[in-house]
């Protein structure tokens, strides 16, 4: 098995975090998406959509996008449960996890693609007024988690989750997108300098 | 336990079919999202992120986001399974069914909220560029599903999953959005009249 991935992605990071969380050692190779390696035949074979990260499995199966790699290792390792424990548990996980990637991810995504000019060949067109209209969506759903993490140790309850890792990359993400977000949600700050304290946020 | 839905949107179709398909009755309570039901403090005491569907378990735990929903089924009721069978096979339908709610059924989404007038109350600010932008990945991912078709009987191999319920309803969905699709994607229109065929279809 082995990862293809990119290293200052958000997404790539999401799975890294993930697997050192669990323990699990695995192989990367690194592909440059600022030079165009995404859009190759040979890339588009293993992943027509184009995008990192992707899992090689060791009969050339690929499985792609962030969160169907996760849930990979998290059959295959069940421990520390990333994905939560019980029925209800794990749908309230993966309602938070969701959360986080629509409310939070996709629009700090929007913002960094639409009004980055060096992001105009992976993202055709930009919308300068699309990535503005997700400015206050962003902020918007900082409030939510600020009001949930007054209430919760971690973002979907007591134990840390794959919604944590959404959250943790989707923040940082913030920084190259020139968004700030300290001020104001003094529980969100709580929350990010602890998870960020963790050795898998170095991942 | 009951769900809280608006009949006529495209998350709680995806949450009906996947119930019929696994023979589950459940009680529905429809609620007016064009007559501001969403944003009331009771709904968002229940829902903060104002969407439907919702399940509401006899706890009065609230499980909001369509595919935590018909997961939690899932684990109540495994057959059919309907998030494929063994490590691999799940990833593989998580995978298939994450390309087409990003690819497809978020590009349609897009086109209706951002270009019809009616729309303006749930999304603000309206982004004609964007939802004019969205059209040629509505296109672009049709296109690789009408290979995938070519291949396989379903969306994510040779049976039926939670990827195709996505795919039926976002392409359904594409008639408001004024989106046409049949030409020229035989094998997508193949697999159309046979899903829409199965009697989930219609719940």
């Amino acid at each position: 098995m082995r990862i293809i991935e990119t290293r200052k992605a958000p997404n790539p990071r999401r799975v890294r975090i993930f697997l050192t969380e669990k323990g699990i050692e695995m192989p990367f190779e690194g592909i440059d998406l600022m030079a165009g390696d995404l859009k190759t035949p040979e890339f588009t074979a293993i992943n027509p959509m184009q995008r990192v990260p992707v899992l090689l499995l060791d009969d050339g199966t690929a499985i792609a996008e962030t969160v169907a790699i996760c849930r990979y290792f998290e059959e295959l390792h069940p421990e520390p449960a990333l994905f939560g424990r019980g029925a209800a548990g794990r749908a309230n996980v993966e309602m938070w996890n969701r959360r986080v990637e629509q409310g939070l991810f996709a629009a700090v995504t929007h913002v960094f693609r639409h009004l980055n000019p060096k992001m105009a060949h992976l993202e055709s067109p930009q919308v300068a007024a699309w990535g503005e209209a997700n400015k206050p969506k962003v902020h918007w759903m900082l409030g939510l988690l600020d009001k949930v993490l007054a209430r919760h140790h971690y973002i979907a309850g007591e134990e840390y989750s794959i919604a944590d890792i959404t959250a943790l990359v989707a923040i940082d993400f913030m920084k190259p997108a020139h968004l700030e977000w300290r001020e104001g949600h003094a529980n969100v700050a709580r929350w990010h300098d602890e998870v960020s304290g963790r050795p898998s946020a170095k991942a």
